[in-house]
């Protein structure tokens, strides 16, 4: 194992009904609040309301700020910031998907220092997230990015469309509700496209790390194993209350640390996809994305990948070929209609040295992106251009 | 999915040689500390003197309190709080095993408020513990109990030999450091104790719980997977670094809540043991109580636990009949040198009915111990019985 500091300062409060204790929760941390949601659901769902009811029950104060777009914005970010400062508010509820809780963490940031979101997000970053952010009250409504148990946050700059995470030990939310029955109208689509986003974030450090860590490696491979097998159950049926929760927890543990201790291993699909919906944020979702990235990468890298690939699917899937392996992730993620082509989702072709590049800028600039062995400029070309349109490969899958 | 809160607010600094970091972590604490530790080990294994070292080089005062016996004692922590309070220190360092870590908790919170530790242990607690105790920086020199990561401590009684529980959020240490390099020099008996003890803690957890929860299943098995595995190794190896550290690792997360988030299970073995442990501390250890009542625990609630043991030995034993994944689990304790009588330990046959009323007690007094199922009065001394001399049963395992 490698040396590791864990840490997990966030409460959670996890379960059924759980959003109904948001009022209480929030009256523990401040008040005066800026409730940060997306442009639609919050409103569209009733949710926001139900919370500007909990807070005036509470005697709480509050500005809305419904301006989140899906890949939060650095300029989005910045004007919550501005509106959070002129009002005085005392801490941040996020009330949404992963953009919102982490568009909750930039203005938490922001609205103490005054500093430009980007500045954040340079590599290497310009300015360190402070100890004394205004605190953030986070209600997630998908299982997808884990946002609400972890000290990153993806942010997109609005003019360069560079996605960029940046991290702080403050970014942790002091408290999170994850109530999976908020879940249940997430459709099919964005549903499995959060699936997708929580097996990736398992199975990359599971992948790409050469650290001895057999605990670490039963917890990811227990983890992933349901992630599957509920991702299959929820496909077909929506509203499965113990796939719904499950997929909560999983999706809430994924990047928490606890499923990766003792591995300090890179993130390179993410890495490769934040390219894509950076540039195409309308257009591809972060977990899709990652799903037309995930079948490409494991063709290229199943060399260097080999061992993991024959322990997970010894496990998994009950065969010990890393090619196989890669099939039956295949064949699943085609069972919950997320095998797709960036050609598909109406990527240019002459974009892909552009996500090249701006993936080895991501990881620092050195001419390589960080996997468990460097990929080269060559290799990062034939993912995206593998990903491109798939042509005959996995057809029979 | 029972609805839950999950809190782990201690910082984990985990990892080989990080006992050297003792002294940064306290100086981001306290400025005057008491050391707590038990009569000899921390002494004699140079643990103590290379911790003052670290405290001087950081300028930070201290006092050592070197008198902790194995299953501490109320009169023990009363007398560490009158010393912490007498010399006005700021934080605790607990610097030894799990009796250590608990004594500590103990310490912090009366030397706070001046009252007899017992307060907080009966039942229904006389006291709470308030938020202000002193913090906790913990060294934790074996793999069992999970101190280091949890809200509870237990306390033996010194008049009356009772052990109990007592919880709060301010027991969870400020930082924990879990250095598996300190765990080398435990010698081969109390090692397999401390395995032993990991196990039971996630297993009960596991079986007596009627909550629908895939997820944290996945997790526990692939946890106790690794504790039956690493136990093996560390048997026949004591020096072998990755079974330690993976002890060391799976000891944390056993009552962490990862491995039963979702689920408010009892936990029936614990207390049945307490009183064992607690009229003969010097006898028998914790873990060594828990092993031998184990096997007559599972054999007389077999039918209570026949799908949980089921589920369990399908994926750990490859074998779906409970009563053969009873036996596999005493095979693995005979292979450890953990399957043993109450008599071989000097238990007075006498002792079992006063054994069966101080659980009983322990639970809240309404004639049983809770379980899946509530054990009767019956049962228990059943349990107890069958354990204190196991005859033939389990013999050709």
């Amino acid at each position: 194992m490698d040396n590791f500091i864990f840490r997990l300062p966030t409460k959670i409060v996890f379960g059924k009904d759980e959003f109904y204790k948001l009022g209480e929760e929030a009256k523990k941390i401040g008040r005066k609040a800026l409730i940060v949601t997306g442009k639609r659901f919050a409103k569209e769902s009733g949710l926001l309301e139900k919370a500007e009811e909990m807070l005036k029950k509470n005697s709480i104060d509050y500005v809305v700020f419904s301006e989140v777009e899906p890949n939060p914005e650095s300029e989005t970010v910045d004007k919550g910031s501005r509106i959070a400062r002129e009002n005085g508010v005392d801490f941040v509820i996020g009330l949404g998907g992963g953009s919102v809780i982490d568009a909750s963490k930039g203005i938490a940031t922001v609205a103490v220092t005054g500093k430009p979101i980007w500045d954040y997000c340079e590599r290497p970053p310009k300015e360190k997230v402070p100890q004394n952010t205004l605190p953030i009250l986070a209600v997630i409504t998908v299982a997808a990015t884990g946002s609400e148990a972890d000290s990153g946050a993806v942010i997109t700059n609005t003019k360069t469309r560079e996605k960029r995470g940046f991290f702080g030990i403050a970014n942790f939310p002091r408290v999170s509700i994850i109530d999976p029955v908020l879940t249940i109208s997430i459709p099919q689509k964005q549903t499995v496209d959060g699936v997708v986003d929580i097996f990736v974030h398992i199975f990359e450090s599971y992948l790409s790390s050469k650290a001895n860590t057999p605990v670490s490696d039963r917890v990811a491979e227990g983890l992933m194993r349901e992630a599957i097998r509920q991702g299959q159950i929820v496909f077909k049926d929506l509203k499965n209350i113990v796939a719904r929760e499950s997929l909560s927890w999983i999706s809430t543990l994924a990047l928490s640390g606890f499923p990766s201790a003792g591995r300090s291993g890179p993130f390179a699909v993410h890495r490769l996809e934040h390219p894509i919906s950076g540039i195409y944020p309308t257009k591809i979702s972060h977990g899709r994305g990652l799903a037309i990235l995930l079948p490409s990468f494991l063709y290229h890298t199943k060399e260097m990948h080999a061992e993991r690939l024959k322990l997970f699917g010894k496990e998994i899937f009950s065969t010990d070929s890393p090619s196989k392996t890669i099939e039956r992730i295949v064949h699943w993620m085609k069972n919950m209609n997320t095998f797709n082509s960036l050609k598909e989702y109406g990527v240019k072709k002459e974009d892909l040295k552009k996500f090249a590049e701006m993936a080895i800028a991501d990881d620092g600039g050195q001419g390589v992106v960080t996997a468990r062995e460097p990929l080269e400029r060559e290799t990062i070309l034939k993912i995206y251009e593998t990903a491109y349109d798939y042509k005959d490969l996995f057809r029979k899958v």
